[in-house]
């Protein structure tokens, strides 16, 4: 089996249906989140990247046909339609590392209705994640207020692909970097890590542990001092690291406690034992809310550890995200069912200095002053550009952050921006929903 | 790289110091959940069988050196004695689908040091993410009373891998079936599936839709009747299954609104209509909270489709999990560091009917009527046993479901049993701990 069966059921059987119905004129998808989460001012795009190498690679083969119709309890032959089914669309999509806010469309995919409905499941599994991460991890750099922040999540992301993806949305949003060596490699993300407190445990001494790292790791080392008692431990680490004269760039890292007391301790201790260049990491359950009370407060830590809380995006580990259908066949569609009402037609976003972003329908012209968000990022199943870098993300992520108005940027009770709809869209929109409610037989409405 | 990458850098710089040191002895980690969240009255084990599969393959290879070195900026002629290292070690586990609790060990690994260091993330990593969304799934069939579960969390899941076990660990507690197709055909799980609103928006009517799909799919289909009006919506879907006499087994679907509300008119509608075979399906937003509801308004709703909340466990995505070293070379060892004192010594569960489980060492006798939880899953870097099937792990976490107290079982404010502690084991925390408090020098105790 491909990965086309990692898919919703339903997925399968509106394809097999579309094809008998000879229904496989052209369908516009629109990907949006419908309302931020509590604690949200804006969220960041992510995701595009790998679901166009999910659509680039997508082939429904034999042996999905196969599982399809086991799924089914129906004989192979009634799902060859499907078989040899690959991606031959057209995608337009928000460059990952930008800022979105509520309702715009994240990505649109237009293609063949049968392939446009089957993509649905796994393009927004992988949007709706990564996005939320990604939104996550980036209040956590705005709250370190210019300190590095690290990746520490692998160990209860949701998986090991996702700890990959934690580690990748991290350095998307300015992590300086990340404890996974998987992702460090695979991605050039500055691999951090220090020693767990088992090490220290397997020694007969602290002293002895300290020595022992730093015998076979030449260079700056980071101490874990909190195993027994910290600021014992703090003296130590001092006295090993002058010993063996390894102070600039090396570390002690607290990971239990009250940390902005301990930084303070072991701030004055290292600066007696004339170490001002030893750093001092903190970890231990750290979110952005931690890290924003840690640097109010004052606490001399330099590094910020954070882990479990941000690589699950623990207050908001999913998205109200959707993929709605907005265009079949040349004509403009949306829903009306109870408090999930869509809005009808491809669209565009448009941004602009200092005024709230627009959206507008896709063959509408910017406004005065308004960039478009959405590019077109793959055109008759293929790519038109190359996979865009992690360092290019990174610049767009801190462009769009600088142009977000503080009240958004706030750790705690942030304000987000509220994107206006153009003067087309609303017209569009109403006379869409008229036409559904003047049928009574509930057609949904065909505009020429 | 394989994945032996998938991990924290510091396992690796602490096996290299391992190594380098000659500290090669054999060493006890326990992984167990500190303390439940809240709203959750136990925990169901899970993750074990993947983390079985990933001991028995790891092997670190020339490429997983190259990665190493190049993340810790070091020659890979450093890295050399991790070269061709696999598991070799042994793992006593308590088999998915049982019941555990606070404090209670989940796995055992006992290996050598370095060994029993290095697959800490990983492991750590799958046995959190199962065990917190089995401990949210099982909570859905719980409120469900009888009534199917299904899942429909793919789309929201924390990527592809995650969407899989979420649709094992649903069927693992007790769920009727699951969308994911690739799961399903994987598994033997049900495949289930009905329609999307688009595909109703796709057609010239909601009638035209339903007749369309009927007419692809033979047997019991299960129509979406919410895309415009709900109850308009189910007297059409009503009259399309008894023009086709496809009623028996066949379905509506209620995906918003008032769902216990809409389910009453729907009910009212199909019995008016002769259609007491057809049943009610709800979806949308659902978990056991809104589930536990329903059921309890009297709701006529027949299944209950869950998704998002429960593939992410969203009020609970992460356990504070463990994965500290208690034994290393015959010494039991603890930590001792502020608020997160952790037991020395290997460990056994021992489960009594109508009593509390009692935590003891492993090499003590069972107390009058204990059952021991923990079993020896791999000896030697090799599974002792076939990976457990689906069903067996699903009967067993019935029948630990019928052994808990009501309190703990409650949907809302439940109380969590807690697990005693032997007194050989109360008596060996004591002796550590006293050890380590006497030992001016931080040495940790070395009990004879």
């Amino acid at each position: 089996m491909s990965d086309a069966t990692t898919t919703d059921l339903y997925e399968v059987t509106m394809a097999m249906s579309y094809l008998r119905e000879g229904m496989t004129a052209p369908a516009t998808f629109s990907l949006f989140v419908r309302d931020l989460p509590p604690g949200r001012g804006f969220l960041i795009a992510a995701g595009t990247e790998s679901a166009l190498d999910h659509l680039s690679g997508l082939r429904v083969g034999p042996e999905d046909v196969d599982a399809f119709a086991s799924a089914l309890h129906r004989p192979p032959a009634d799902l060859e339609p499907l078989l040899g089914m690959e991606f031959t669309g057209r995608v337009r999509a928000v460059p990952e590392g930008r800022v979105v806010l509520a309702g715009e469309p994240l990505l649109e995919v237009t293609a063949p209705l049968p392939q446009a409905q089957l993509v649905e499941t796994y393009v927004l599994s992988l949007l709706s994640h990564q996005t939320a991460i990604a939104s996550k991890a980036v209040r956590c750099v705005l709250a370190a207020a210019g300190h590095p922040v690290v990746d520490f999540s692998l160990r209860r992301a949701h998986g090991p692909q996702a700890g990959f993806q934690a580690a990748r949305l991290g350095a998307l949003t300015g992590f300086a970097g990340t404890s996974n060596v998987a992702a460090a490699t695979a991605l050039g993300i500055p691999a951090v890590g220090t020693m767990a407190h088992s090490y220290v445990e397997a020694f007969a001494s602290e002293d002895d542990a300290f020595r022992a790292f730093a015998r076979c790791h030449p260079g700056p080392v980071t101490l874990l001092v909190d195993t027994y008692d910290t600021e014992e431990g703090v003296r130590l680490a001092a006295r090993v690291l002058r010993d063996l004269d390894r102070g600039p760039g090396s570390a002690v890292r607290l990971d239990s406690g009250d940390l902005a007391v301990l930084a303070a301790r072991a701030r004055t201790i290292l600066d007696g034992a004339a170490l001002p260049d030893v750093r001092i990491v903190a970890s231990g359950g750290l979110d952005e809310y931690a890290v924003d009370d840690l640097v109010r407060s004052g606490a001399p830590i330099d590094t910020y550890a954070v882990g479990t809380r941000v690589g699950v995006a623990a207050d908001a580990p999913y998205l109200d995200s959707a993929y709605k259908m907005v265009q079949f066949d040349g004509r403009p569609v949306m829903k009306l069912s109870s408090a999930k009402v869509t809005s009808p037609g491809p669209k565009q976003v448009y941004r602009r200095p200092g005024r709230p972003d627009v959206i507008a329908l896709a063959d509408e012209p910017a406004p005065d002053g308004g960039v478009a968000l959405l590019e077109t990022v793959m055109d008759k199943g293929r790519r038109t550009a190359e996979p865009a870098a992690l360092e290019q993300s990174r610049a767009r992520c801190a462009a769009d952050l600088a142009g977000l108005p503080s009240a958004a940027l706030r750790i705690r009770n942030p304000v987000a921006p509220r994107a206006m709809t153009s003067e087309r869209l609303d017209a569009l929109t109403a006379r869409v929903r008229q036409g559904i409610e003047d049928l009574a037989s509930h057609r949904s409405v065909l505009q020429p």
